[in-house]
């Protein structure tokens, strides 16, 4: 069985339009290479309560949850509070944490706003990354990073060393040349010959028309293969053109 | 008070990471502009317990629900009929929309698959757009919405006519010419003396070094502006450039 996984955005910027967020999509991909499923993600904003029931709901049905999101030197960061208060256990400085923190920054710069980095609920783990002196921290299950992606990445990297492998899904795409509704009731013939496969349909439309990518995705490689040439097949029968992409 | 909205995003296509969303971000826009409070997001794959579980937790929390995905005439679009038993009601063909589907493709293209589209909850409403025959629904509080960004947006704008429109927030962004462990302290004195505008610090880094967008939110055109000001002063005491954006 492949572990499951959630993600847990947290960040008014994100509800109010004024960021894309694109961490998702990264964790996701990083996920799917792994073969940890993940099943469910969250948007919440800055809001203590919100984060706490949030992840206590993820983190009781997962085997892990990783959050992206506020734990910066101002005062709107509040993730590391909150999921001290998710846990029920105390926070204070991490002497690790609070001695990088220190030399990266040197003793005047090292204030009061700065110091808050350091903080890290009982019991916690650092998770260091190549690019900022602040760590993120994993607590039970749960993964701990930062908002800005190119820290998040990082810290990812430095989760993904240590996450248990499953087998990653096997997904082959086949980009047809024909509306969804012509090849939808073949589709699902197929679909239902193969069962432990999931095929998605995803629609398009192009300067020459309409088209489908077909999505076989699933644990077993000889499976997905031999969904797939059942669709090609069903496709040619039609007459639609196909290429794997 | 403004009204209350959450977004539910369903696809397994953004779980396994082969698809980055933008559906949020553009809904999330349009929501901020109307004065509606976007308040959660949250993200399942195409499993009808899960869209059940999710929808009737959301619904019955806030105001508007928002939904993509999952409306098409292929056998893994199963939103419709999952909305149908979030809502305990029988779904059925819509005659409207059986009658516009049927006229946009004719009698013999008019086959099964391209019926599904027809389907829609008993007592649900349909949200017609300019791009697709396709339509959408409204059933009590729930917008159901296509995947498909250009359809999505075409429903939108046909929704967002019919929604209550709120106080839309202000938003100013400054940006700062410091790293926020230098403008932390300042900053929160700032927000204890504006505690109505909601200030946000995301952090950058360019060529020229470390900064910070630092966002002033709120509903009082007038009181965002004194919190920017203030928060300009600070800058300028703090000899960090700052930048209206």
């Amino acid at each position: 069985m492949n572990s499951t996984a959630a993600i847990l955005i947290i960040g008014d910027e994100i509800l109010s339009g004024r960021t894309q967020d694109t961490n998702t999509n990264y964790i996701a991909r990083q996920l799917s290479a792994l073969g940890i499923d993940l099943k469910e993600v969250r948007v919440v904003g800055d809001v203590e309560a919100e984060i706490v029931a949030a992840l206590n709901a993820l983190r009781a049905r997962y085997d892990f949850v990783f959050t992206t999101g506020g734990i910066g030197p101002t005062h709107d960061d509040i993730t590391a509070d909150s999921i001290a208060k998710a846990f029920g256990v105390g926070i204070g400085y991490h002497p690790e944490a609070y001695a990088m923190l220190e030399a990266r920054y040197g003793k005047e710069k090292f204030n009061e706003a700065r110091k808050r980095m350091a903080r890290v609920p009982d019991g916690g783990a650092l998770v260091k990354n190549a690019v900022s002196a602040a760590p993120g921290f994993r607590l039970g299950n749960v993964f701990v990073m930062a908002g800005v992606p190119s820290v998040m990445r990082a810290m990812m990297e430095e989760i993904a060393v240590a996450l248990p492998r499953g087998t990653p899904v096997t997904s082959v795409t086949v980009s047809a040349r024909a509306p969804e509704g012509d090849i939808a009731a073949g589709l699902e013939a197929v679909q239902k010959n193969f069962p432990s496969v999931a095929i998605g349909s995803y629609p398009f439309h192009d300067a020459q028309g309409f088209g489908a990518q077909l999505v076989a995705r699933g644990r077993d490689a000889n499976e997905v293969e031999q969904t797939v040439r059942a669709i090609e097949a069903m496709l040619a029968q039609l007459g639609a053109a196909s290429t794997r992409v």
